[in-house]
C-alpha cells in the first residue's frame, strides 16, 4: 500500500513503546510535511543522543555531563542509605517529582510476569546485588584522595522495592525480597492505599485493606 | 412520546441513583414483560422494605431483626473504642467485606462540596458528636439490668473518617477534623497510595508521595 | 451480608437490564430513604402498568386508551404500505423521533446470535409472518361498517429490517430476509455509513464502504 | 529534570501527531537503549524520506517512482471522471483499502472548524479548484506524443467530499460545496448510516434517519 522508504519508517516507529502501524504511518506523514530544516534537526537530536548521554554506572539513570555518576548520584546531600529500585526511566522522574525523596535510585530494565530465566535475564539483578553488598557511590570531588573520603563512607541500609502494583510489578518485587533477603537489609515496598480521587464503592479489598491498616 | 402510565414510572426510575431517563424507559419495558406474579413480588418485596427494615439508631445501618441495634453495633465481640464514619451504607459494606476492620461504624450521609449550611444540615453531624460524646452502645442482653454492665462500658478512642478520596470526600473529612478536634481523640483517614494495579507512571504526585512515606 | 429483605429486593433489581448487584444495591438504599408516601408512589406506579398498559396486538407497541390498536397503528395518516421491524421498545421510540418515518412498526421482541430452535421460540416471528400475509389494521373509526372501508384496504409493500448493525441484529435480519423472500415483498435494511462524528480512520472497510456506495 | 539532549529531543516528539510530552520520553528512552547501527537506520531512514518520496502534484499522494504522478493518478485504468477529496492521507489509504473506489483523489491538507481567512489558507483549495477546472492528469505513455493522446481526455464529473462527519468535516465540505457550486458538477458526500456494529438506541437522530433515507 505504502511506498517502499514510507512502510520502512512504519516498520521502525511501530517497534516505538505505544505505537501502532496506524499512528506510525501519521508519524510518516508529519515528517513529509516538515522542512529539510526540520528533519536535519530531529536526525541530528537523534543521533547527538548516543554521543551526549552517559548511562550512569550506579543508577543506570542517562545523564549528560562530565561527571562519572548522574547528578542524583553525584549529588552529596543525598541520603545514601537509601536504594529506590524502579522499573523504568520515567518511574524515576515521577518519584523524583513528588520531591519527598532524597535517597538513590537503581533502574531495573523492566518487570517480570513469570519467573522465567530468560525474563530475569533481562533485568539488572546482578547489578543490583552488587550495588547493595558494595558501598553506595562516592561523591568525593575529583582531586580528592578518595582514600581519605571516609566520612562519605556509607551503606544502603534500605531497599525500596518501588514496581508497579500491577501482577508483574508484584511479581517482580517478590522474587527480589527472596533474593536480596540474605543481605540483611530492610526491605519495603511503596505503601497500598486508595490514590487521590479513589471511591471506596469502587476500592478492591486488597486496596481498601491497606488503606485502613496505613490510616493516620 | 410515551403514554402517561409509562411516564410516570420512567420518570420515577430516574430519579434512582445511576439511572437516566433511556435506562429508565429499559426499566419499564422490562417491567412490561413480566408475570402478574413477579410485578406482585417486586411490589410487595418494595412495600416490605419499608416495614421489616429498621435503621440502627447508633450507626444508622439498616438492619432486620428483633434487636435494638445492628448486628455490628450489637456485637459484643466487636472494638467499641474503634468508631469508622462513612458517607454511605454501601462503603459500610465495602470496609466489612475486607474483613480487617472490627469496630464500629456511623454512616454520615453523604459528602459535602463547598461548606455551605444547607448542605451541611443533610450530613448527621450532630448525630456523629453525640455518639462520640457519649459511651458507645451498650450490648448488654436483654433482661440483664444496664446499669450493672459496667465492662462493657467502653469509650470511642479513635475515629477514622473514612471519606471518599474525592475532593468533597476529603472537604467533608477536613470539616469533621476541626469540628471533633475538641473532643480529644484520635483522629484518623484512610492511607493513601497505588491501589492494587496502580502504575507509577499515571499516578499523581499526592498518591506517590503517600505510597512513598506509607512504605513498609 | 444483607438483611434478608434487602438481600430479596437486590436480587429482584439485578434481574432489570444493565443493572448488576452493586447498583441494585444503591437503588435499595436509595429507597430506604424514601417516605412511606413515596414508595406507595412508586408500587402502585408499577402495579398500574399492568392494567392501564394494553399491548397493541398488531405491533406490541405497548399503548393506554381506549382504542383497540396504538396510537401509531390506529393513526390512518400512517403509510400503511411501510412495515419497519425493530428490535425493541426503545428502536420504536428512536426512530419515532428522527420524524422521517410515517409507516407501521412489528417489535419483534429480541435478535438471536446463533440461530437456535429455542432463540428464535423467543421472538414472534410467526406473528411477523401473518402481518405481512394478511392485510395491515384497519383503522375505520368504529360504529362504520367495516366492509365498505374498502379505500382503506391496503398492502404491506416494503418490509424494513430495522435491526442493530451489531453481529446479532445483522444475522437476525438474514434470518428474516430468507424466511419472508416467498412473500414476494420489497425487503430493506438501514442505510450503513459514517455515523454523525465519525472519521474515516476509524471507520471499518464495511462502513466505508457502504458510506462510499451511499454517496448523495 | 532532563538532560538537555534528552529534553530537547522529548519536545520535538512532542510536535508528533498523538504524542504528549510523557509519550515522547518514553520514545527517547527507548532509543537509548537501541544499538549504534539501529540508531543510524532509523535516521537514515527519516532523512531518506525526503530524498526519495515524491508528492503527486496532481492528488499530493506521496509516491515514490520514476513517474511524474503517483500510481493511482497515473494508472490508465482508474476512472477519471471521478475526485474524492479526502483530508489527509491515511483517508486515502482507508478508502483505497475498501476496493470500491477506482476513481482519483485530492488531499486537501486539513479541514477548518470556523471558516476564518487563516485557516482556509492552510488547506489546498486553490490547488483542488484548478484541478477540477482543468482536465485531470494524462497517463499517456511518454515518449507518446501527448497531443494525440485524445481517448484519454476526459473530465471531472462528480466530486466527492469525503471529509469526516465531524463538525470540522463538515463545515469543511459544505465550504468546499458552496465554493465548487459555479463550476457545475455533481457533488457528493459520504452516506451518513449506522457504522457496522451500531445500535439504534444510542445513534443520534440524523445518523438514523440518513440510515433511514439510506435504505435498500
Amino acid at each position: 500500500m505504502f511506498p517502499p522508504s514510507i512502510q520502512k519508517l512504519i516498520d521502525l516507529f511501530s517497534k516505538f513503546p505505544t505505537v501502532g502501524p496506524r499512528t506510525a504511518a501519521r508519524f510518516v506523514f508529519y515528517l513529509l510535511k516538515l522542512s529539510k530544516e526540520e528533519i536535519e534537526n530531529l536526525t541530528s537530536a537523534i543521533s547527538n543522543l548516543k554521543s551526549t548521554i552517559k548511562i550512569c554506572p550506579f543508577c543506570f539513570n542517562p545523564f549528560q555531563d562530565d561527571g562519572e555518576l548522574c547528578q542524583i548520584c553525584a549529588n552529596p546531600s543525598r541520603d545514601k542509605s537509601l536504594l529506590c529500585v524502579v522499573e523504568k526511566e520515567t518511574d524515576l522522574i515521577s518519584i523524583e517529582k513528588t520531591k519527598k525523596y532524597n535517597g538513590l535510585y537503581f533502574i531495573l530494565g523492566g518487570t517480570v510476569s513469570k519467573l522465567k530465566k530468560e525474563d530475569l535475564g533481562k533485568l539488572r539483578i546482578k547489578g543490583l546485588e552488587e550495588r547493595i553488598k558494595n558501598q553506595p557511590p562516592s561523591t568525593a570531588k575529583r582531586g580528592e584522595a578518595r582514600d581519605e573520603a571516609k566520612p562519605q563512607r556509607s551503606e544502603i541500609k534500605e531497599i525500596i522495592l518501588a514496581t508497579n502494583s500491577t501482577t508483574e510489578g508484584q511479581a517482580t518485587a517478590l522474587y527480589l525480597e527472596r533474593l536480596l533477603k540474605p543481605l540483611n537489609k530492610k526491605i519495603t515496598r511503596l505503601g497500598r492505599g486508595l490514590p487521590v480521587g479513589g471511591e471506596l464503592e469502587y476500592a478492591d479489598e486488597d486496596t481498601l485493606s491497606s488503606a485502613l491498616e496505613g490510616r493516620k
